[in-house]
């Protein structure tokens, strides 16, 4: 049961996996990228990564590669890595060219993948509930497109360890809260959802979509709008939303509990209906 | 004489030149670098660069690589080139590590090079003037770290080029005129120069640092203060400054003719007396 790379069409051990430096996605960040996640074998929302993955390079103007054969080759490394539980990284860069800001026509895509085990989230938070830092949001002006300029997610990350927090918020200039640094954000009160809308401020997250689509199913109310520092801090209940994060309480933010400081009742219900929907294999693959 | 690449220690031709799928600078843009061009043989601003070189490496806390390393293969580079018009492309990136937002602890910084004749501005530009269309400043938020974050900036070159345009210009939401899109910008009006302000949103230029001393040594008023796209039209003349861009007049923006829409005397004493500091192989080096 291997960790593999794919690069264009050859799979190999990661060590060996290697890409030209005058790749876009090197010298100018010009790639997308998802992660799809796998329970007892099965791949969990393939289809909607892959729709979101063809959006991304849509918006970005890349040269296309076909759907059937990206599936195909994810399904691949699935089987030969042989995990259960498994993450596999997709990236796709514009192509090589000699280093040019204007965009050389007739370039290539260029697909690499990696598979290795999920990293869980630890138990102990997902039973406790994990912290956070709000900081503000650096990020380019299109986090819809899940690109792979990343480098404000993860210098963001990293301060909310340096602080001995979890994770870290975004909130704009503005004073609106935004996402966590891989992750959707929810905060419930007096009962209700609310999540920040789909605009290109944030990613159309696909877990995010299934929570809603859950709250729907069981009569939670769940509202997609703007709402600032105050209430998220104010809130009965904070979770956040992802492939890997799943949906992860947060009980602790700047230092402020967030109502009891405990994970709440709608948070422990929805994590529950996401995890029979995940193990039975829902979505649509 | 041949284009050569450099990746940590070794020097080959660059469609040998690779680097593995998991450096931080192709899965996070976790990456700086810097462009350096010489004149009849000799680099320009050398020890200026490199200046910026490690101010950027030290902002986000990458591992150090030795100055004197970095000197001397530039100017290995340059020597085996044999390119008496040469620019060298350097980037660093944080180094390799399985994908994580987190950054692992020990990692190495990744460096790699190329070298190329540079490709000057056609000379026609320089006569009469390029022309630019504004866009929305939609990089992230430390514009001042020459990272490989630049996929706005390549979008809106390319933007530029599809409306038969020569380059793009940012402004932030505001309306404020932040810089070009691999470029510094400055104003003209009434024989006084203005130019955005060193704050997180602009390149710190060298060449305009040099060109802002320049003034001072043949009297001409120049500030750094904020102004927006009104006094951008407005002005008598507009230029941009960069490595490769030297100092370009800009005599059309957005469709309007800027002052006669000819090249302005300013401009073009500016530009004789950069070309003259240039060829005296100017600068530190």
């Amino acid at each position: 049961m291997p960790d593999l790379a794919y690069v264009n069409g050859e799979i190999m051990p990661i060590e060996r996996a290697v890409v030209p430096i005058e790749d876009r996605g090197y010298q100018f960040g010009d790639g997308v990228y998802e992660f799809v996640a796998s329970y007892e074998g099965r791949p969990f929302m393939l289809e909607e990564h892959l729709d979101r993955l063809e959006r991304s390079m849509r918006e970005l103007a890349f040269d296309p590669i076909s759907r059937a054969d990206i599936r195909k080759a994810v399904l691949d490394m699935f089987t030969l890595s042989g995990y259960p539980r498994a993450g596999i990284y997709i990236q796709i860069t514009r192509g090589v060219a000699p280093r040019n800001h204007a965009i050389t026509p007739g370039m290539t895509s260029q697909i690499v993948m990696t598979i290795r085990p999920v990293k869980e989230v630890p138990a102990e938070k997902r039973k406790k509930g994990a912290t956070a830092i709000t900081v503000q949001d650096t990020r380019w002006g299109r986090c819809d497109i899940k690109t792979i300029q990343l480098l404000s997610n993860s210098l963001a990350k990293q301060k909310s360890l340096d602080a001995g927090c979890d994770d870290a918020i975004f909130v704009s200039d503005q004073g609106i809260v935004r996402e966590g640094t891989s992750s959707n954000l929810f905060i419930v009160s007096g009962g209700r959802l609310t999540t920040h809308p789909l605009t290109d401020n944030i990613l159309p997250g696909i877990t995010r979509k299934v929570v809603m689509s859950l709250c729907t199913d069981v009569n939670l109310d769940v509202q997609e709008s703007f709402f600032g520092t105050d209430a998220l801090l104010a809130a009965d209940e904070v979770f956040l939303t992802g492939t890997v994060t799943e949906l992860l309480p947060m009980v602790r933010i700047d230092k402020k509990s967030i109502g009891h400081g405990e994970v709440g009742p709608v948070t422990r219900r929805l994590y529950d209906l996401l995890r029979k929907k995940a193990m039975a294999g829902g979505g649509t693959t």
